[in-house]
């Protein structure tokens, strides 16, 4: 995967389980953190495309785990759009640890009208503010 | 503590921590539950007051440790309200592992009218449903 | 998918996000939640294993979203095990509101040795106390 | 109280509640971050302490909310360490975003013995680390 876009952050203790590890559903919260902060760096914050009348809502997501995050590990999320459809648009996300692989996975969303949450076209700026972000 | 009102649960896994015990925090969580429990208790469910106008909100929460939970201990909270004004509320909480008592705490609640958020005098009704519950 | 197992329970307010509904990081935990009382129908509970020397990891996990739960929502969780192999085990899971299919989703558990976490074959023990919930 | 220490973040989608606003058990797991980025300043990890053979439970925590965080505000934590006893610390901490004070709080700790969970005198390294962080 292209380093499209990246962020780094420690892993907080409260985030670990009794193995020691992080829970594996926490991992799918730091896929989140990685979108917002990808619309943090594409348009400023993840606030405008709301206030612009445009949601997303997660429609599928899938994680394999290859290894394990522990307490105050520094990690990093990379991110890349895969898949930037009319109205859907598929992520790919890799979480390391310096150069070790710890999780891979995707993330589908669909784009909806902020008001009526029906499925709505990505808007033509979303799409050119994404650009840099494809992987394809 | 009399038993006013009280809701068993099982702790879950990924509430622990690395120390093989309940997150601290995770236990002011559990506070939140025991308010929405001892609520479909008295009124049927917490919506019934929303639906009515009036919500709360946490103006402080006490927590004392004196042992800890673990994975999938079958735990009890016990719950009696110890101050019921004219706006706020303060709720006195014990949790327990069959007579163990593991934390207990107090968290303090203030009426808010649900459209304005302003600070709001407790209904007469909603009063009369927490009577059962004090424990002055 | 038949209903070899089931699990109900109470969204809780602190799982859901501003949207009103449950953060979907939150949806695995439900599903680990889902394991947990599975294994304590099949085995008495999760410790059971651990003790005769035997742990799983979770491999790989993914959920498609159809709908949404919401705070208080009485959920029923199903699970089936789709795949028992030599040493690993793959879990279908569907979370439902009444009739209504909100969340379904598979969850890869791979056995470990509790001491080492080298991969290991399924013992006997588990292998039948698993077949009821087989949905091959 | 004197920024002793200060910690900034973002706060995260899932963190919020569906009145918008930091879900209250999240502000006690911030609290929790506060402390290991204390220690990180103070000791380089918190784990050195572990290594060293000293570990930190929570005996008592307190939070009194004075406004609400809200998703991707950034916020910054103070804090300050209110008394150093034999075996135990109170440290006092303060969320603000920019001016605005959102949260104070306090948590004592109880120093114990990393093997045996007794409780333990605060080692002088220990002492000498934590002076600058000292509002008394």
């Amino acid at each position: 995967m292209s380093d499209s876009f990246a962020h780094s952050f420690r892993v907080r203790y409260g985030e670990c389980d009794p193995q020691g590890i992080v829970f594996n559903a926490n991992y799918v919260a730091y896929f989140d953190l990685a979108m917002t902060e990808l619309w943090r760096e594409a348009f400023g914050s993840y606030a405008v495309m709301e206030e612009r009348g445009v949601d997303m809502v997660v429609a599928e997501v899938n994680a394999q785990f290859r290894g394990s995050a522990r307490f105050d590990d520094l990690v990093t999320l990379g991110a890349a759009i895969e898949r930037l459809g009319a109205t859907g648009m598929t992520t790919r996300l890799e979480l390391r640890r310096e150069e070790e692989l710890l999780v891979e996975g995707r993330i589908r969303h669909v784009f909806v009208d902020a008001e009526s949450w029906e499925k709505t076209e990505i808007p033509k700026w979303v799409r050119e503010g994404l650009e840099p972000y494809l992987d394809v």
